[in-house]
């Protein structure tokens, strides 16, 4: 199904101070197509909250702006430092949140998932992962900053795997 | 200068499945008064970014109600399961994110510092601090669940805590 029409996808690795994303359209079988890429910076000195009202409004700006129906999230590593990575669900939940909101369909994929659907092994390097990405996309160069490619690279996960069939889930009829 | 106008504090204790919370009004030198109290509730079986939307949802609409100027919120308890921890980061990513697009003032404590605020020791019960929160609001039971408790206790330690005196931070005159 997912096919049959051109689907835009929101590919985004969260962060507190830098959040990459990148937005990548598929349609049927033309090569998969580049629409922006980027970074939602935060500023240090600001506190949590304002830090996350800007990853929020950037979130729902981009969202706005390209109309993707799908986000594809990176999922927490779970081996940083603990308040680091605490600290950085806290943006994810801004993130989860401006998506939920826009009803967007929400895929999350552990870091190594994505390496994997991009490069073949969940154990590639961010070099390999951002050449992979400059191949996929025809692209001149690498997305910079690497976060942005890294926000491409969610996109591409979600563009790349295969489609597993979907059960619906049964509906009784109550007439409600 | 806290004291001259009545302030409505808004008190959260924040959890993925169950978010208590309570409004306290602080007038002069009158008894603090138990405005509201209760919990947002969320189903396990819902997906994360859906009960974020709840969350976030029924924080704003305590807002809009009770229009408090200040958000007290208990901060994260490391010691918990990582897994929980990121979980409950993002539930509390969705409250301040609430807070801050209310222009809210936002206040964080340590749970051991709510419950020296409340209670006298950071190291009291769960029975010390229902029955303190009772007490000091002239209550005729402790607010349940005891989540709804815990959200009370973060206003109360707001309410209670000593001004401290502030520092205008000093702006320098560019003419912008």
């Amino acid at each position: 199904m997912r096919d049959a029409q051109p689907v835009t996808v929101l590919g985004i690795d969260p962060g507190t101070a830098v959040t990459g994303y990148g937005v990548v359209r598929k349609e049927g079988h033309n090569p998969l197509a580049l629409v922006e890429c980027g970074v939602i910076r935060t500023r240090p000195r600001d506190d949590l909250a304002r830090r996350l009202l800007e990853i929020h409004e950037g979130v729902l700006e981009l969202i706005r702006r390209h109309k993707p129906t799908v986000l594809a999230i990176e999922d927490i590593f779970y081996a940083r430092n603990v308040r680091t990575t605490v600290v950085l669900g806290h943006a994810r939940g801004a993130i989860l949140l401006a998506a939920a909101q826009a009803g967007l369909e929400i895929h999350e994929y552990p870091p190594a998932e994505i390496k994997k659907a991009v490069a073949g092994t969940g154990a590639a390097t961010k070099l390999q992962i951002q050449f992979m990405v400059t191949r996929l996309l025809r692209l001149k160069s690498a997305p910079q900053p690497s976060d942005a490619a890294d926000g491409v690279a969610a996109a591409l996960a979600w563009a790349l795997m295969p489609d597993l069939p979907k059960i619906e889930p049964i509906r009784l009829r109550t007439g409600l």
